[in-house]
């Protein structure tokens, strides 16, 4: 019941991917036409806008919160949800719970640069970060390069204000450190400038910083493109140029376009995690499906528990992360 | 001596901003051909790659500390250095020193939008920041966007994750409380997909973010157009079509050029400085002496003074800023 097309889209896209390894079940409540896959009932539904705890705590028969428990209760592999970003935080961090040692999960989001894939984390899912956590975010995004954009030995780097190790705020200089001294392919700081110009393959940050870039990314893409188009149709030989360039420009949209990959791991959970755009489109929603169903078979959710039980850190025992 | 295009452009972006307001004074080593402008010696050079700190501290004689000194003595009214940033920030609180109640100053940049232009402070002064520098960078950005932008009444918003109040770090939710309460024209968060489309006359943040951010944006605006160009001259079609929208293209390129305003203010000093880019072209130099005559024409600094004044925080002493 979560995106802001309607069931019917989550469900048209749900059968698009459906495949002989395949099979999607859909959570919603009695009556939801399914177009003959299996239905998970859950009569309530959680707003785009409500709190994402008190939602979670206050409605535990929603389709979101259902979806997950179906996911910690082993009746289904993966989750997939366009529905509101917090509280699938929140039910994900209830139903299905962090992996043993694992402090704060992050969201992996591929962006889709210029010379091919690199993923960022995290890109919201935790607002303030500590330097551990940003060393646990580059083991997942290391595990998530690997398996998901098959990079044999991913290349890692901090999001930071320039180049040099001395260069960043309290919380970069301090991960910066733990970085140089483990055992990861990490090389150094990266820039804001290079994140279109695939940097490196696994770009670490902390939640703030990752959702502020991630939508600043989006945003000027979406801006500049209409401001050139606003420029060219300003004028007749501009026009007649548009109408040539439309095909180049179409194919640099789909470059670009974030709904090739659908949607963006919770990475951190002991079972898998898949967060759409609320607006996703049915293609957008199928290929969420179809990257829950690649990190099931590359089996993840395994590969993340090894690295972070060999690598856990003495920090304590987890708190409770707060859902932005 | 700063900027990477070596002092005869320096001098000749220099000389292009003359006029019968504006009397600009070289600094640099004796024997620097200035084009008949006034010469202050300073034999010293500060490299781009110097730690700041001890660079300033070593060469008192370096025509970056130098030509500071010249603010402070009272010889000039402005500074403008296309030199090593965190060397000019260093020089310019040992030489220019800050306003009194001011803790942190804030770099001032122009983000030129598709519909006018807007200031985002701090871009990258202070790596860390609080929730009370925040305030005097949002009283800062106002003065700005009155004095340089012409903008009666300055709306505000703050860089954040959502635009909800709720929504944010540790040091936004805060920093929100502050504005909320202040006198300003604070109208909410504002989120970086917002930042190319004008979503306010000033956007506060800290210095890390604005530097991520602002490198993000330039970066991306740089790489989409040449992957676009990619694209375009992939097929003859598209080459007739590029040919066609060259215009266009050209006058966007020149709606978001930053050499149109030429350089960034540090504001919160007791006099006038202007951070120029280190590859500033001469046009560049140019527009940077003309924003510094026009903040002193407006008294910028005068009316800071006046705010902070007004305004200052009971937040104890000011601590000493660590240049990034």
């Amino acid at each position: 019941m979560g995106g802001d097309r309607g069931p019917e889209e989550i469900v048209a896209g749900a059968l698009e991917a459906r495949s002989d390894e395949v099979v999607p079940i859909v959570v919603g409540p009695a009556g939801l036409d399914t177009q003959g896959l299996e239905l998970i009932e859950a009569p309530d539904v959680i707003a785009m806008d409500e709190k994402p705890t008190e939602a979670v705590r206050g409605k535990p028969n929603s389709s979101l919160v259902r979806a997950c428990r179906a996911v910690g209760d082993g009746e289904a592999n993966a989750v997939v949800s366009a529905g509101n970003t917090g509280a699938m935080l929140a039910a994900c961090l209830l139903e299905i719970r962090r992996l043993q040692g694992v402090r704060r999960p992050a969201i992996a989001v591929t962006i889709p640069s210029r010379d091919g894939a690199s993923v960022l984390l995290d890109a919201g899912a935790n607002a303030d970060a500590r330097a551990e956590d940003l060393l646990q975010f580059a083991h997942m995004g290391t595990v998530f390069a690997r398996e998901i954009l098959d990079v044999a030995e991913p290349e890692i780097r901090l999001l930071s204000i320039g180049e040099e190790a001395e260069k960043g705020n309290q919380l970069t200089l301090e991960a910066h450190e733990l970085l140089a001294a483990s055992d990861l392919n990490f090389t150094g700081n990266t820039e804001g400038r290079d994140l279109l110009r695939r940097g490196a393959d696994v770009v670490v940050t902390d939640g703030f910083t990752g959702n502020v870039a991630l939508k600043l990314l989006e945003g000027t893409i979406g801006n500049l493109l209409e401001a050139l188009r606003e420029e060219i149709t300003a004028t007749p030989r501009g026009k007649l140029g548009g109408l040539l360039i439309r095909p180049a420009a179409r194919r640099l949209r789909k470059r670009l376009d974030p709904d090739t990959y659908g949607g963006a791991y919770l990475l951190g959970l002991r079972g898998l995690a898949v967060i759409a755009h609320g607006n996703s489109s049915r293609r957008a929603i199928a290929n969420a499906v179809r990257l829950a169903a690649r990190g099931v078979e590359h089996d993840v959710v395994g590969r993340l528990a090894e690295r972070l039980t060999d690598t856990v850190l003495e920090s304590g025992p987890p708190t409770t992360p707060t859902p932005t």
